[in-house]
């Protein structure tokens, strides 16, 4: 809420990204799309840089962990399993209006005097009423009891059919034989039903703006009744009051909210040729998910044994009430998640002997003997790694352990890797207190858990270790450890709302089959946010500093310090002249050699100094520049260039058949 | 439609997809979903690889193309524009009960009796209308007359609000003083209202099944008028008769279908907290038109000048009415696509002197006199050679010209890349005749053209080449092209649409506009599918052959020959004997000097033998054995491995030393 309205540093970059194609708003000639952000050219280079830099030491670099590719749209059950479709909202509250939505703990109070009525009826059926009952007397009088008598009817519940019906049997013999009596209670009754029919019986209020006649808010109301298919309104119980700070107009259209109601951030479609209820389905909200319903196949198809880990890499939607900060925050984003699967710490001791504590951690070398807490150790450390091995240092990032009335029921902790934004809170020193790049969860055995209630299907593993080891345990070993898995099971299926007796005998029978070797793995989430991690690595880079120009005058340089692990263009090859055919044709000789193996720019337009700025505002590393000792101009300079860095300006001279190992070893 | 139903080879192919972790059917724990197929830990790496091939092929590896990641939801004018949301519909006809769809023109005729009704009115309001009115006499004849009625009232218009109001009018001065008179009259009115207000008027019908009495069709006539809100109704207008062949039936329901109207294949969804149709966004039907709408910005902040390509690789979704054919047809597919846009033809002319024709093409190297017939040609042969260069033989793929009556008004030609599946028809002589993998067309200017009359925002380019070489032109020279420019663009003006008198100013403007060095680019795209392009790649590798095993024993081995640029696992290393440490040590040594540069598998469980088999089942092209003689058993062969190929099973001897530069020469 309180966020500094203008931030000049940030300005800054959301301009450069728009200049040198890092980011575009999507759709942005159409006027753009609230929470959703293109990749130009350069990003995209640099956004798959960092994708491939994850996958590769999340997947390939190691024997535990596989990837996973799964669908957007999957089926809606797996969002009842994981709990998305019931509690994956945000309260809100709506004006009946313009339909316009305000986090209900975020209304801004207002003060005035709110104009309010009971409902409305329609004009023309008052019209037709009147000629109905009095051809010849439309006059106030008539007119004012008619609209009375839609005031209490619009306040007053309708009848029940059944009552009608003994209502006009009852009056109907009481009647009989008086014809005009009765025409007269159907009359009525026939009148009744026209203005229910015809009337709207939503109460709808609105403040009024300062200054204002109570007329200009019956005239909202109006528009407000008229939506409700209600023409020319004869808005019935008219009422004015004060009201002071309420919490309940909308700050925008001053019409007063309907209730709190839940609105999840799901975005929903129908999939199939039928439109029905049981056809929604959603645009996942993360992709960790999938990872989870496709446990068993990834198991089964590939030769891996818990410990391990899937990871996966995808776009994930969420429909943000109030997407901000650049692309911080948007409705359609791209996550890096792992989910990495444990032994329950009941198994590692059953096996180890004893369960190493986060505390007690020698080594950072995975251990037979670890448990949750050093698993869950382990993977912060090595995701903090890998944000300093792409140019985040770990003075720009935070590691917040969450408190535990912050954490999930199923939670056992959770670190939020957070890093420095410019737009950032500061805390009371002063501080940039960060955002979240990536949390790393330890969720128990819940999301498996879930998937195994709710699909009906195993999703346990056989653990030939465990089985053999258990064997070997005292029988008060085997007690104590079976006693513990069984209360850990009986506490999520007690939290989860199994009914007692069934929680009692799942739980029991669970941890019967943990002597067996059987057990529901538990798992550590790392999961990270790409476009935030672009984001901060855009910040990150963003420096603006002094060196001479051409002419050796001091000059104020905008130069983004990518990593050159991630910078969308390791090298650009110049001609130091273009009209030059033969420093063109050895320039183009130095491109075609070094990029089968990484990303260059070739540039041959303008003076060699713009043409460096150009490559450091984009952020490659090296330039190298084909000038007249390249062709020999200096005998002893034959076949070297120059080869210049982004971040000093310093220049080296560079034999061409050194040039390819030595910015390989760069930028690996 | 005349799909074969089986197709032994492809049940083996996707048995073999799911066995080993390439496809699994998304979702599959809740029993899937039609259309959705999950990448397992092999099927997300040679996805993967091909996604990279293309982009570094497409894009790193030119000066002339750069990229984009735009988001799969965009501003709908985009669709509006690209003519999706009027245009991209299959005609569908809709079962009214179970709101089931078929496509119009793909109904299986059915014959028999068909039960119709013209609508309904509800049990209830008869029973109270006839406790007001004959409270006394609830017999046969006045239901009978009651039900007459209604039917007389779904069958004809309800009267307008005005002609009931003079007709009440010249009712109540016709009956004036009588007061009975006039209650009836009331009452009359009142009871036609009832029965409008409680009665269906949608006619419907059912064919009977073979042998059902017509109390069957009568019981699905309730649930269908139940669900239209009418409890326990009272049906109308029953009439039998005799259909023949008749379209006119749902095949599983038989009931009448509703008229055709279109289906849109775009998913929709709400975007924003506020839910009206204005917030109405699609997912992306394909990937092409955000580089439309970004054409711009790419130019802008790029150092590109026309002819250039902008290459996006991302999801599309279509809602098709049968996804079918493993995972060739989804719903939820990859893209990968190229926009590149060129002069057009009247600029090339201006600047070259002449126009290139296919036909004359001596290069395939681009030359400035290259017009569309020629880059058309080009990225046909590029393409091609793409898919020759990641395994798939020439002879596998066909090329498909469109003929003239198959093209969109705006294209000039298109070509489909086409490959013989398993599941492809078969020409009349026995050829499989290939399913597409990729369409390459030459759009002409439609596109940026479309974007720029929707969104009011200029597209066109300004380039001095062109200004500079009309400035040099004869005036007849400058006539005759000016002249083909203004009649293409009017042309497309009237085809879009535009009103007469402002296509010709439009047209003119444009080539004025032409005379100084503007116009709108065209544009050639080969659009390809990911998905289709990892089937074809399957279903070309997946062989089953003869080879020894161990013993020497001639068995059969199933044996995936993908090209090693593709392959999911580049190579296994493997140590002869799990249990021997220097065995195990050194194997490990090997793994991790291969593993920088490639996706290496470890693998230590089995027999030899069998380790092999399982590398050859998932495509490893290499395998590298760590035996004694490694370790100088025999001291010659020391620090050698074995290198065994997959296609022939052949083996070498290979120093260690060697193994990394004769690895990357295979694979890159």
């Amino acid at each position: 809420m309180a966020e500094p309205k203008e931030n000049p540093l940030m300005e800054k970059i959301v301009s450069l990204c728009k200049r040198r194609g890092f980011i575009f708003q999507s759709s942005e000639i159409y006027g753009g799309i609230n929470g959703f952000w293109d990749y130009g050219p350069l990003g995209a280079e640099l956004k798959r840089n960092v994708k491939e830099l994850w996958w590769n030491t999340m997947t390939r670099q190691r024997d535990d962990v596989v990837g996973l590719e799964a669908t957007i749209i999957m089926h809606p059950h797996i969002w009842k399993a994981s709990g998305h479709v019931d509690t994956f909202a945000d309260m809100m509250r709506e004006c009946p209006l313009t339909k316009k939505r305000v986090r209900a703990d975020q209304v801004e109070e207002q003060s005035g005097t709110a104009i309010s009525f009971v409902g409305c009826v329609s004009k023309q059926t008052l019209d037709s009423i009147l000629v109905v009952l009095q051809p010849t007397e439309q006059d106030d009088a008539g007119r004012n009891a008619l609209v009375k008598w839609a005031t209490h009817i619009v306040t007053t519940e309708s009848m029940p059919l059944e009552q009608q019906k003994a209502l006009a049997e009852k009056i109907m013999s009481e009647t009989k034989g008086d014809v005009k009596k009765a025409a007269n209670v159907v009359l009525q009754m026939h009148v009744t039903q026209m203005l229910r029919d015809n009337s709207c019986r939503e109460p709808f209020a609105v403040l009024l703006a300062a200054g204002k006649p109570p007329e200009s808010a019956r005239k909202i109301a109006a528009e407000f009744y008229g939506a409700r298919g209600i023409n020319e309104p004869i808005l019935l119980g008219e009422q004015a009051a004060k009201v002071e700070n309420s919490p309940d107009f909308h700050p925008e259209s001053r019409v007063r909210l309907g209730d709190p109601r839940p609105f999840n951030l799901m975005y929903k479609t129908q999939n199939g040729p039928v439109e029905s209820d049981e056809n929604v389905v959603y645009l996942r909200p993360e992709t960790a998910q999938a990872i989870f319903a496709q446990f068993k196949n990834v198991l089964d198809s590939s030769r891996v044994k818990v410990p391990f880990g899937i990871a996966q890499i995808g776009k994930a939607f969420r429909n943000e009430v109030t997407p901000r900060n650049f692309t911080f925050r948007s409705r359609e984003f791209e996550q890096m998640e792992l989910e990495f699967f444990i032994k329950p710490d009941e198994a590692v001791e059953a096996i180890s002997g004893s369960v190493t504590s986060a505390s007690q951690l020698a080594t950072l070398d995975p251990q037979p003997n670890w448990g949750w807490e050093a698993w869950h150790k382990y993977w912060v450390e090595e995701r903090i790694k890998f944000y300093e091995g792409i140019g985040l240092p770990r003075t720009t990032l935070v590691e917040y352990w969450q408190k535990p009335e912050e954490l999930a029921h199923y939670a056992r902790a959770t670190v939020d890797i957070l890093f420095k934004f410019p737009f950032s809170k500061r805390d009371a020193q002063g501080e940039l207190m960060g955002e979240e790049l990536e949390g790393i969860a330890a969720r128990s055995d819940f999301d498996l858990s879930q998937h195994e209630r709710f699909s009906g299907k195993p999703m346990g593993v056989f653990d030939e270790e465990l089985r053999a080891a258990w064997g070997k345990l005292d029988d008060a070993k085997k007690a104590e450890l079976a006693k513990r898995y069984h209360d850990a099971r009986l506490k999520y299926f007690i939290k989860t709302g199994v009914e007692q007796a069934k929680a009692e005998k799942d739980a029991k029978e669970d941890a019967d089959g943990l002597a067996k070797g059987q057990y529901i793995p538990h798992v550590i989430e790392p999961s990270a946010g790409v476009d935030r991690l672009i984001l901060a690595l855009i910040c990150n880079a963003y420096y603006e500093d002094q060196m001479p120009d051409e002419k050796g005058k001091m000059e104020t340089r905008v130069v983004m310090k990518f990593h050159p692990r991630v910078a969308p263009i390791k090298v650009a090859v110049l001609p130091l002249l273009k009209n030059k055919p033969d420093l063109v044709k050895k320039a183009l000789m130095v491109r075609d050699l070094l990029r089968p193996h990484m990303n260059v720019f070739y540039d041959d337009g303008g003076a060699i100094g713009r043409r460096y700025r150009r490559q450091d505002e984009i952020g490659t590393p090296f330039c190298v520049t084909v000038d007249f000792d390249t062709l020999g101009e200096k005998p002893e300079l034959l076949d070297t260039v120059t080869l210049r860095y982004r971040d000093d300006g310093k220049q080296d001279r560079v034999k061409i058949s050194d040039l390819l190992p030595r910015l390989l070893e760069k930028i690996r």
